[in-house]
């Protein structure tokens, strides 16, 4: 049984301050280790370490949280928590990785409310000859998202866990690795298509999210604790359709998202054309006005706030918003029939299980 | 002792086409499964496929010949080769990653005579919505660069090597990951700089090139079959100043290089405004005049071919080009004096690490 005093988060708040702390924490020490390993290089990785630090602070922790509680589910306990925590913090490394790398593919200038990587690198060069701070900017984000992929797994294999252990988290890591890439992949080519179905669209936030944030965590988490079959396959269950609704309520504050909370500028999915679910929909139902208003200001880089408003309107009217707000109350409800449906360990990893659907798929940012 | 017939590679031709055909099979036969293991996301993956393909062919497997020898030259031998030829392959998985994100930094159109990835993917979406394409493709080959990272590592865990074997070869396998990122980091931020140092130049191909490329293939493989420390550090005193001896000879192609050879425009270098040891020794060397072209022709990214002829007299009327041909033959000196000091298993290792070093110092592409 597990010492509650250490566990680090409860079932009525599943990804807790703690939980948070103890990934930075974690992440900070495995930093250091890295400067230290890179030092006889000499102060010119100064900034490189900067960034990946600012890369990796904030954000909720969520991928992290999805381990721990599919950790506890299998029954994982006690002194393995350090090692425990390490994999989920290799996990965050992972993300990290993947919003540097998106925001090099969405030319993004913020995130979280600070400059991006390729901005912040390129701001660090104040006497850089003309011309060339951008571009090393960009080069350096690029950089930066290859180097925390490969902490990743370096992180993950010094975790503490013994070899056999690391052996059957492994499937759920590289899946996670490869099906986050392939979802990107899925989201870029549709990116090129003056169309996208319903299902194009479902079939990026199965891999981009579904999968990538939800399933393999808690698969990785459960496996490390060496769940069975059962368990891992009612994970699924739960975290496919859980993991969907939490992408589309993602793509719904990126539209009508207060940028105050979310930290990204209120219409940026619109300007960048990003193919969801809500403007599939739209573009479903959407009469002739409403058509001629998406054709002509959708996927236009130089939106005005009015363009944006404008845009929400036909989302609103043509019911898309709503028909999206339908999908996500059914995916929470198929998520929490799937967790009824599965042998998790214990009252308090499914009580966290439940209060995580409600969260993940409720929020402003 | 090893089945001599089953060996891919001999002393007199180390890095054979045999051993070549071998990792060019490893790679397909693990490129078949991850294409099986994501099927279910349908044919728009496809494309991502066949780029990674070309990506993976054909260059010299230079990384991985040293993979082998290093492990040869522990002792390595027999039933472990299938073993060992996934671990080569894996590094020639990292080797292509960063070739195809090096073309993104250096936003070029060709690598080995053929497309770039970023070109490539281009290419492959005819109808794509007008300005969509270049963006799609640099986008893609960004997802893919990380693919092929993230398969490394697969690769590596699932090559049939024993996790206690595998545990052994991770030091070098995380530090030949994390070396070349660096020295990538050191390069980029060099060419945001008016001038470099020669010793500037030498840290850039300590890390990109002389740990990455030949120390730490050998190591890594020394690992996997049980190499001690002696061994482990005499592969170093061979290794390092081969390895930087090797990127001098870069250098000299990427500026003087036969472009129907090397598969890269002649002067690419030089319009880059790459910071090499030959462009530092120029700097350091040019009277006035001499100077003048340097500075107002070096990293134009229109030079002529005029132009690029200038720069190559100045390289060379400078004695930059003989200066730097002495380092490279001191470095080799440098390499073959650590190896005769290197506790060798049998006389074949030491006399392919002998005929390697002649390989890489001496070519033309």
């Amino acid at each position: 049984m597990p010492d509650s005093s250490a566990d680090p988060a409860s079932a009525a708040d599943p990804a807790s301050p703690r939980l948070q702390a103890a990934i930075s924490d974690t992440v900070s020490a495995f930093l250091a280790t890295q400067q230290g390993a890179l030092a006889a290089a000499g102060p010119d990785l100064d900034d490189l370490f900067e960034v990946a630090e600012r890369a990796l602070e904030g954000g909720k922790r969520l991928r992290a949280a999805f381990v721990y509680w599919g950790w506890r589910a299998a029954g994982g306990a006690g002194s393995d928590l350090t090692c425990l925590l390490n994999c989920a913090a290799a996990v965050e490394l992972v993300h990290a990785s993947a919003l540097v790398h998106d925001d090099l593919i969405d030319g993004s200038d913020t995130r979280r409310g600070h400059p991006s990587a390729q901005r912040d690198f390129a701001g660090r060069v104040p006497d850089a000859v003309e011309g060339t701070a951008e571009p090393f900017g960009v080069a350096a984000a690029l950089l930066l998202g290859d180097l925390l992929l490969a902490w990743s797994d370096e992180l993950y294999n010094t975790s503490g866990f013994r070899p056999k252990v690391l052996r059957r988290g492994r499937p759920a890591f590289d899946r996670l690795r490869r099906e986050v890439v392939a979802g990107q992949y899925l989201d870029v080519l549709a990116q090129t298509r003056r169309r996208s179905s319903a299902a194009d669209a479902m079939r990026v936030v199965l891999y981009k999210s579904a999968k990538y944030t939800v399933e393999r965590p808690l698969q990785l988490g459960a496996s490390l604790a060496q769940a069975d079959t059962a368990l891992l396959g009612g994970l699924s269950s739960y975290g496919v359709p859980l993991g969907q609704a939490f992408q589309l309520r993602d793509d719904m504050l990126g539209v009508f998202g207060d940028s105050a909370v979310t930290g990204k500028p209120a219409g940026d999915d619109l300007r960048e054309g990003k193919r969801t679910l809500l403007v599939a929909r739209a573009f479903d139902r959407a009469d002739r006005a409403q058509r001629t208003t998406l054709d002509s200001l959708f996927g236009r880089q130089n939106l005005e706030q009015a363009d944006v408003a404008r845009l929400q309107d036909v989302l609103r009217d043509t019911g898309a918003v709503a028909a999206v707000e339908t999908v996500i109350a059914e995916l929470t409800d198929a998520a929490l029939a799937g967790l009824r449906g599965t042998p998790i360990q214990g009252s308090e990893p499914r009580a966290a299980l439940e209060t995580l659907a409600a969260l993940v798929t409720d929020r402003t940012a």
